[in-house]
């Protein structure tokens, strides 16, 4: 785990004083996703989001044995409002490791820093890169690697990763889930900030976090931003070249036409992001490629998603699903992925 | 200039204690291509390497008008030597600021360091990257810009870059020298070095060095890395977006097969360099188009390189020229990239 940042677990998952469920995505997502190593959940008064997991002050917490408090909400700002502070200390006071997955730094509000101090607690950002990255060496590595590429930001990539490794283990293969965002690392409890890495270090970045492994491992990787995307595509690239999978699997939700927050930019289409990634991916990993399409329908009623899934799957003449959706689909794109 | 780094000029240059000519080919690139910005020279003793320049005392450069003293040498090791330390400190008490990009940084040398603040003077580290890069907006800008694309590191895009902008200069064309690494800054006295920034705000950076401009001006961008790197290709395609470049020229060395430091990767074909940076490039920048190949022939004799140069331009259809040779094959290159 050299090189990666790892969590203390298992958790309690912090709500504020949300109210908005919203703004509660990564709290929902740990339930989903890491449920057997979050214990609980702990609210200030006025919250009125709940994941449903039972309710528990941080001392009967650490009793049960949480190691740290997870911040699972956010706010429009990003930033940890000054009625959430007391809470945190008192989780510190009761033994637990405080971790943020914000944009504003736990270590930049006072009163918590000098109570980590006081208590010899740690504040843990997520979004900080773990130090001593080094370049990437481009050296093929044993080991088999799956990731998702994106259309774009933000329409399934984590998810796709996450069903993918929960399906292939459901078929007793040995699989890993990387995390290369925020809320992944905290679902997985490690991982590799991509975004935040510097640049001449960020294929070095996923190099290390996919190692090399035994022949029949799987390692399912996160993926980030798009190839195509103006801002974030040499974070994408940099991500694939560390990677060297062997097998990518497009994600792509169906509607969506302009690039989330660049309207100027088309979304490109799955047959472009296939053929851009296993030209630019073959550089690292020759036999590179592409088991089929996983499509966030999430804005579909059932009948409209099988439809369209159905449909890009011929056009295509590809495994395609929806991984939320599971099915036959499903199944049928896990098959592809282990051929 | 926000966002950019920005040195203090003109220099004095400090040449160490250097015996190595190879070890001094900052101050030699300072001397060639900001040789009106560079006062003198200053060694210590022992040194045997000169860049003809005037040698200078500290105290007789900041008469002169000198605003710093540039590290214009490395070492193996890329520290600062003790032995450097009392010249260096001596420079600060005459007036002058030091600027270095090597790799170890001046303020974690205590005596700089204490010195620098009684005195108040800068340390000034180029590798260091200016805070508050945002997010590219891959939003279409006014002025001309060229980008200099290699096949690999370290083979003339810069060189490429700086006789480019003298040549368009010399035609009456406003052009400006936009660097991307620390010799380059040096050289402009201002720049980003885009390996230091982080990876999410890499095309962010492109972007802020080359803003808007008037139509008829050209930004003529350094280039980094390649986009077949394994290592630094994230990087490449993070300033190829964020340059929006109107025109890209190849800078390749013939007889080069490896990629420098990664001996299991063959260097591309400048026809597949090009093919990819206009494919890729064309995201931002729609109208994007190669004006021609420049060739670093320094390992060849003259009859040798033009024997070269001919037939590449021949076999490509493309102006193909060495900048550093000039002549008509490089006028005809300048020609392409303006027409």
């Amino acid at each position: 785990m050299k090189h990666q940042v790892v969590l203390p677990q298992p958790y309690l998952l912090f709500l504020g004083d949300t109210t908005e469920p919203g703004y509660a995505k990564t709290a929902f997502g740990l339930r989903d996703w890491a449920g057997e190593r979050c214990l609980g959940e702990y609210a200030i008064a006025g919250a009125t989001v709940s994941t449903g997991l039972p309710m528990l002050t941080p001392a009967q917490a650490a009793a049960m044995g949480a190691k740290a408090i997870v911040i699972g909400v956010a706010n429009a700002g990003g930033f940890i409002p000054p009625g959430w502070w007391p809470a945190l200390v008192q989780a510190m006071e009761a033994g637990l490791d405080i971790v943020s997955g914000m944009h504003a730094r736990l270590r930049d509000i006072p009163v918590l820093r000098e109570a980590a101090e006081r208590l010899g607690r740690r504040l843990i950002d997520v979004r900080e890169p773990p130090v001593g990255i080094p370049v990437a060496s481009g050296a093929r590595r044993s080991g088999r690697r799956l990731l998702a590429v994106g259309t774009d930001c933000a329409l399934g990539k984590k998810y796709t990763a996450l069903a993918l490794t929960r399906a292939f283990a459901a078929r007793g293969i040995d699989a890993t889930f990387r995390a290369t965002g925020q809320t992944g690392i905290l679902i997985a409890g490690s991982g590799v900030p991509m975004d935040a890495v510097v640049a001449d270090f960020a294929a070095g970045a996923a190099e290390m976090l996919s190692p090399e492994a035994a022949p029949d491992h799987w390692d399912v990787i996160e993926g980030q931003g798009s190839l195509f995307h103006p801002a974030y595509a040499g974070v994408s690239l940099a991500l694939l070249h560390g990677s060297q999978p062997d097998v990518i699997v497009v994600c792509h939700e169906p509607g969506r036409e302009r690039v989330l927050g660049h309207p100027g930019y088309a979304v490109p289409s799955v047959e472009d992001t296939i053929d851009l990634a296993l030209r630019l991916g073959a550089r690292t990993s020759p036999h590179i490629r592409c088991a089929g399409v996983s499509l966030n329908t999430s804005r579909l009623d059932d009948a409209g998603a099988q439809r369209v899934i159905a449909a890009e799957s011929e056009r295509l003449g590809l495994p395609v699903a929806d991984p939320m959706r599971g099915g036959e689909a499903f199944e049928r794109l896990v098959d592809a992925c282990l051929a």
